[in-house]
């Protein structure tokens, strides 16, 4: 079968099916085995590369990519020298950007901002990187090294270790290895865990999730301040292909004295930077610098890691040592390398200049998505991540907040722009209401406080929230007598 | 005839002639039919994108323009990263970039660079905006967007409102709607008005002037302030052609109880934001913002704007409500986005690549520039302008200070890098003198109070103007006794 | 011979030997003749431009060169906006941008910078500034300039004036000078001296150098000010060929009433500007800048630079007067354009898009570089340069420090980075051992004070140089007593 994926967005991870991402690494191949013979596949088209953070990588290997295939870039790299600097909103660049470009490449500190540009321009855009939400691009050339170097991603032991919570290509990464049948294991060092929002996300995959607390290390010093981990491991395991028998995953936590091998085997280690930038005043930036993880000869000498590949997204500041890059388990460079046919691949699919004859065969997906109902009513309440773009003063103008209502068991609401939860000290200041009790019957107009028992009698497609009781009585509502 | 602009430059939109300017129509024309075919039509041109100020849209738009020719682009988007940074003039920039490129664009935050650029670069030099003075290839796309839509500007009746003080679009805008014989209609709101040397210079083009002070504005809820509202119509109506048949003014002002109707029927209504970057602290910014005109559905329920188009130069902050976006006559985005095929067609002319043979008719300028002396004498005026390149630390050593005399009742000189006029504060300073009179007389040396009944006396081809007294007595004159 | 420099690096002018150098003036003479047929000549090449400090010229005209030999490029302008203000080193940098591009061409602050990227990139790497270090494009550019007016570099004489301490572009052209022949008289105002380091390096080129100080310049107001003048000259001026008659030098300095000829004729004038940014609080800023030298009419009158060309690496300040523009004898513009056709012939060459065929002849050097012993072991000795790179954060991780051994009376080093030597202030805190004497040996493990008269006893290949008593102690020598 064909895989067009012409004027298709890539905002997040899940914008691709499985099939899809194998489309991109197949034609990832062609653009690697012959590089100038790509030149003039995509001649006359314009790329946008809209960066407003800081980056080298990412923006030069986009801007390579669209170069080798015989492209032309326009780009912006500084926030303070665009229109957006004058108060403009996103929407408006992006109307205007996809007028001109034929593609849109777009990194933004605010999370959602990629999504936001996909919806109001006309041409395919590419999330690279949106605050802390996700890198997807960069989700793709990490599977395509962990294919190359394994030719499966079925059934892998990755462990992954370093700032798993504002580290944005892991928030990616995981996703993915989920669908296609990878084991994880994180090693959450204090203070810069994997964010709740994630491990929910993981859990309605139906992947099973198990933490080891406190577990301690052998290996490198930084490995003497203990850390949680938490194993990932599919739905079913009997769904996993034959060729991969040494997924025994014996549990080997040091605990009372005794230890349990938290994973057999390591196929590849996937270490993140601290990235600070993202840090806020009350994570305590200092402290957590003495017990980051550094990712070492010493740490490697551990028979599990023997064969296991050393990635990382890079740039590395402290937590792997300049003596790995003679280790031959390390890959971080060749990794960066992929980027380059990763992305024309990715480039010239979405502009609709290559496609893929992929072979019919089911689709390989280990999870499934769970579908949640959409909450779109512009009635008070707003997403509480400060750094999501529906709550920025220039976007609010226009962007209507919508969530999908992810749990009633608390009412918990995920942003649709920067994927984050409602936080539970949120939900004292919500209310409530049916918008089928009152149909036509202005005194059954009543309102309940959200954390109430009402919750429960009101089914979710009639669900109407508040963002305050004040919201409520603006639009007609009385305070319910039962709910006080 | 055959229109070729091969080594022109544009400065301010008076460089071109209507017959040129819609010689670029025609050719733009070509360029948005079929965008592909015009890509090597600048094959092996380089094209220098020098932006000295914040730029999204105006950069990104001549830089995808140049691109889909199949030429290549240098660029400079920060002043802080370049030799202008280490001193450097304007002139030796453009010397040397001049021999680098082919062609330059360029942005700068000084009123009358651009003209320098061009006077040193041996290569074609297009002002992308130079401070508040002109934006000639947004004019150009402004007029461009006009004539889709109405087919013709003759006629037209356009109405601006916002900043028309610091917005420089609009000064470009307002000659060109003179020259092709559209009708003006200047919705001046306090604080934001025309500057007085573009009224002087629009009624130097014959254009006849009518001011409405007061006027209430029913519509939008920003229309409560009571603003000015210039009329401005060509010299000789008659000379309109037949089908502009519908320009029936009838002025409508309320006063004294009386309505009268300032515009039957506005074709176009043209917006602007506030241009905050160049306001000056005597402007009361905060007071501005309060009563800042807002272009929105309710003042656009007004008969008179049933059909006018809503065009914006773009970026919108608040005075254009996002509400509008989804109006049929909105057509901002797409005028924007005219940007691309406009500059394609003004790029390719003047780098020689394209030329249009236009039908031979009588020239369609409906007023004519008036030609004044011009006056290079370095005797001490400067210009008052404290934005014009002329008077800047790093320029001032080479650039000689010219001028227009534009009036002798009171003296009044036009910079002809900025095109300010010396304001009536400055005339006291000045002291004039007749190159005539002295001719081989010492003692016949006498100059004068410029305000001083003498001016008259002096023929302006004989006229010099001293910058003060002193300046005047440097050169070996004395004072005169009757003008004291 | 076919010339081949394909794969080369080009860091310092030292890279190419003086048949190379004619080789890129063979290719640019080809590039400026027929420039238009060299599009194409690297299509599908890319080049990454890499400018870490403010830029237009060298940058504008290496993107230039590359676009028009039908390259592309990518470009990194502002530190601010890469991963290197995440702390990423510049060896990881050049690792993942040399997979990305063809050909690196990088500027950095740091002296040494360029050479790391070249250690560490797979690809081609060109200099393009590393602080105060060296700008060897610039040079070839300067010695293009000269041969176009001269013919031949053999016995000119050439004059340099400004910012001999901090001006990159004179430390690179200097050497070359002398390679190709040519004879160099430094004018040098006070506090910007040519730094001891370079003055060594053409001593041990065996360049015979002559000081006069205290000369009075008739000449320009600036002149006033006495200033020292170092005349360098070929080891044997005998070797210089027949057509260079005229180089009969007499020297003539104002001393004790008497008039010595410094030079009786200059071919050339070559000006620098004073580098502000890299000046030290130290060097006392205003003070120089009362002196410094400015070449006008004035100057030039004088019979000595009647055929003088005046060339000037641009940008200017105030050191050359706009009056300089219009004298035939100013080739500053005209070497800024060359800029172009030579770094096209340095990026087709060291692409190995071209090569060129060159006769067979003897070399041309007059001069030969000195070998020296190299000094790699990492015992405490640092280099004192505060901006070499090899001391910096982010590099000492991985950067080993390495020495030549330029002199032992006194201990001299000379850093292989940045090329400067260790101050003789930092002698007295060096320890000195030898590695053959202790063989074996434990109680025989002992050191001493560099600047003691065991300097002396050791063999260069035996020594080892500790930066502290402590450093020696911690690898087992004890203080020897005979030399305290």
């Amino acid at each position: 079968m064909i895989i067009d994926l012409g004027k298709r967005d890539l905002i997040t991870i899940e914008d691709l099916s499985n099939r899809e991402i194998e489309a991109v690494f197949r034609v990832a191949d062609q653009m690697a085995e012959n590089m100038i013979e790509q030149f003039g596949v995509c001649r006359g088209k314009v790329m946008a590369s809209l960066f407003f953070e800081p980056s080298t990588r990412t923006r030069l290997s986009f801007e390579t990519a669209m170069n080798r295939l015989g492209g032309s870039v326009i780009s912006v790299t500084d926030i303070g020298n665009t229109s957006l600097a004058k108060g403009e909103s996103i929407a408006d660049m992006a109307r205007v950007v996809g007028r001109y470009a034929d593609i849109i490449v777009i990194r933004h500190p605010w999370e959602g901002a990629a999504k936001v540009v996909a919806d109001y321009a006309e041409v395919p855009v590419i999330n690279a990187g949106d605050g802390g939400h996700q890198h997807p691009s960069q989700t793709l050339l990490d599977l395509y090294t962990l294919k190359k170097k394994w030719k499966t991603l079925k059934g892998l032991n990755v462990a992954l270790l370093g700032d798993l919570k504002y580290g944005r290509t892991v928030h990616s990464l995981v996703f993915a290895l989920a669908r296609f049948g990878a084991l994880m294991n994180f090693r959450q060092s204090p203070g810069v865990e994997m964010p709740s929002y994630v491990l929910r996300k993981l859990r309605e995959y139906g992947l099973v999730l198990r933490k080891y607390p406190n577990v301690n290390d052998s290996g490198s010093e930084s490995g003497s301040t203990p850390f949680d981990v938490i194993y990932v491991s599919p739905p079913n395991q009997a769904r996993l292909p034959m060729e991969t028998t040494d997924i025994d995953i014996q549990i080997k936590v040091r605990r009372g004295g005794h230890d349990i091998e938290v994973m057999k085997k390591v196929d590849a280690l996937y270490v993140t930077r601290r990235q600070k930038e993202r840090f806020k005043v009350e994570d305590g930036s200092d402290e957590i610098d003495k017990i980051y993880p550094v990712v070492d000869k010493k740490l490697l000498q551990e028979e599990k890691y023997r064969k296991a590949i050393v990635m990382h997204p890079l740039p590395r500041v402290g937590e792997l040592a300049y003596e790995m890059d003679a280790d031959p388990r390390s890959m971080y460079f060749k990794q960066a390398g992929f980027g380059v046919p990763v992305r024309m691949a990715l480039l010239s699919l979405l502009l609709g200049a290559k496609s893929a004859d992929m072979p019919e065969r089911r689709q390989l997906s280990f999870v499934e998505k769970k579908e949640f109902l959409t909450y779109e009513m512009d009635t008070g309440v707003r997403c509480q991540n400060e750094k999501c773009v529906s709550v920025q003063e220039t976007e609010k103008r226009y962007i209507k907040p919508k969530f999908e209502i992810v749990s009633t068991t608390p009412l918990t609401l995920r942003c649709t722009y920067c994927e984050q939860e409602t936080p539970p000290e949120y939900l004292p200041s919500l209310y409530i209401a049916s918008s089928k009790w009152h149909q036509g019957l202005v005194e059954n107009k009543r309102y309940y406080k959200a954390d109430s028992f009402m919750l429960g009698r009101i089914r979710p497609e009639n669900l109407i929230i508040f963002g305050s009781g004040e919201d409520a009585r603006r639009q007609g509502f009385k305070l319910g007598k039962r709910a006080v």
